[in-house]
């Protein structure tokens, strides 16, 4: 089943902050603007990878007014018109609907895939395989995802159920969508594992600008109206008085909850082999970077001497200082200017509660 | 039995380096002249624990030239002439000796305690009462050893096997000493911790000058006759010429294996609830300083923010650094300037081999 790629767009979505990699991510240096896993930013592989696939031109960038500077000089290559300016974050629902707005103006042929600025792939040609292969579905009205074949029963992830296959001749096998579940707990997640016919929500999108916009007005129609509003005035000297006003009153929504869970067709193409992370916390990495023979990793150029030492990660940023550890097994180690990070790899998810604790207590400094 | 305690001195030996308390003890700033335990050094504790029992004119500092300079500055109502200059470190035998013939020259009754510069007490009052019986033993011609009733089975430690108890009206039960037994394995540690008869080897010492000068000349004759070469030029113009030139030929011997081992009378004062660390390593610590109700100890002013973290000492040394351990149990982390520690409690003594390693490599800036 052949299809017109030359009407396909990616939308990278880069609003989000997350506490989870702290203290390399702060408030002012959000995760994907960061070098963590070699000489580019996380944003710079997620345009990297997208580049084949997509000429600069169909490269979208939905994200906020303080990361869409330094994301210009990080992805120059990117049209000044293709960064998409939230006024303020309301959610994925929120992001896609404009992105699908400002598309469907452009070209009313238009599919888009909407991807996270922030994961890692290690298998690109799959990758864009697997992209094709969705274009070729979505072109038959589905809201289709991406699901990742799960390798351990993650409690960080939410799940998606397959259903039947569906009819058609496409690249790659499609189910219909049976149900989304949230994030479970370790018992359930020990059992949807299990079960064969779960994969990890990727939160990668892939749909015609029209399905979703219609998916958007039955079930949004707020969002739907005030999108309509903004749209009549884009590309006008009112373009962004009115979004300025409009964006405010939005409600804060995933497209998850917000579309996906109640929408009439959607499917989902469940993927194994993708080598794929969202980089979600620091022990994420193991699943990322080449670990040496003692299961260990010392990232971004530090000085580690390691002494009996396995399956430990060790992030500094300097040669000038040197990191031993002795005796140490299973550990996260992150060493930064004005912050030290030591935690068991299992426990990097509460990362996140001490960065609460820190704000809780005003200590915006170390934020 | 009472005795002149006029005639009684202290004196310090403070020569030695040390690597175990790596990174924070560096090869130009050794661990007795720093702050490890609070405002004051451990030098300077030494000498404030023994300042009730002598007036300083009778407390002597055997040290070599570059922490002569430093502790001059620490302990300034020490006088200026009983800081005695090792020109090369040359073993304790040798500083026992040194120090035993200039007290000789001062005062032919002299009886002395010979004590490290780097330990620690916690109970000062049974300290001085120890030091008083030990004297009166030593008063009767023994060379009288402080042994440290064991609490765990350390294989860090020499160990002291006591005979029968020694005849005489001593304030503190005194035994002859049947045996110095090497830092044991694992398995024979265990052993003697159970016999109930053993106790560890501190270091500490305390005896006549002149029985001390005995077996010196008894056991190791050339030390004995360097000895008296350099006593003749005491105090002439000739003394550092010849301090100089017959040190670098004296053997480098401990006072243990060179003298005590197969001394002639020897006694053991066992003590118990002295509150005695000799801070050999990071794991000391814990024996020395109050941990919070989960065991941890956050020293040197470090700001530690733990998240389910049990039994952990963090040494920091800055309140612009944040430390955060998550899921971390029995761990050292010592946060210097240009070096990171994490190293589990148990395993500090490997720290050494670290910096043996630093050494063979040539990373001298680390050390």
């Amino acid at each position: 089943m052949a299809i017109d790629y030359s009407h396909t767009y990616a939308v990278i979505m880069a609003g989000g902050g997350g506490t989870r990699l702290w203290p390399v991510s702060r408030k002012e240096r959000p995760k994907q603007l960061l070098p963590l896993l070699g000489q580019d930013t996380l944003f710079q592989s997620t345009v990297a990878r997208l580049k084949n696939l997509f000429p600069p031109e169909r490269i979208l960038v939905v994200t906020v007014e303080e990361q869409a500077r330094e994301m210009k000089l990080q992805a120059p290559e990117i049209p000044e018109e293709n960064y998409l300016i939230e006024p303020a974050p309301r959610g994925t629902a929120s992001v896609v609907g404009m992105a699908a707005m400002v598309l469907q103006k452009r070209d009313p042929h238009a599919s888009m895939a909407v991807l996270p600025s922030d994961h890692f792939i290690r298998n690109v040609d799959l990758f864009h395989y697997l992209l094709k292969a969705a274009f070729e579905v979505a072109d038959n009205g589905y809201l289709v995802t991406l699901g990742i074949t799960p390798t351990a029963p993650s409690t960080a992830y939410g799940y998606i159920q397959q259903g039947i296959a569906l009819d058609g001749e496409y690249k790659y096998p499609a189910y219909l969508v049976k149900s989304f579940k949230e994030k479970p707990d370790e018992q359930t997640a020990q059992q949807l594992l299990r079960s064969g016919d779960h994969s990890w929500n990727s939160g990668m999108f892939i749909w015609r600008a029209d399905t979703i916009m219609n998916e958007i007005n039955r079930q949004m129609p707020q969002l739907g109206a005030e999108l309509k509003v903004i749209g009549e005035a884009w590309g006008t000297s009112k373009q962004n008085d009115v979004l300025n006003k409009r964006w405010l009153v939005l409600k804060n929504e995933t497209v998850d909850y917000g579309v996906m869970e109640k929408a009439e067709q959607v499917a989902v193409l469940p993927a194994g082999g993708l080598g794929w992370s969202d980089v979600g916390m620091w022990s994420s990495m193991f699943e990322v970077l080449l670990p040496d023979m003692n299961g260990n990793i010392a990232t971004n150029s530090s000085l580690h001497l390691a002494h009996e030492t396995h399956n430990t990660l060790v992030y500094g940023g300097s040669m000038d200082r040197l990191i031993v550890t002795i005796g140490v097994d299973d550990m996260v180690i992150v060493d930064t200017g004005d912050a030290l990070l030591v935690c068991k790899s299992d426990q990097s998810q509460k990362v996140k509660e001490v960065v609460e604790h820190l704000r809780k207590h005003r200590q915006d400094k170390f934020l």
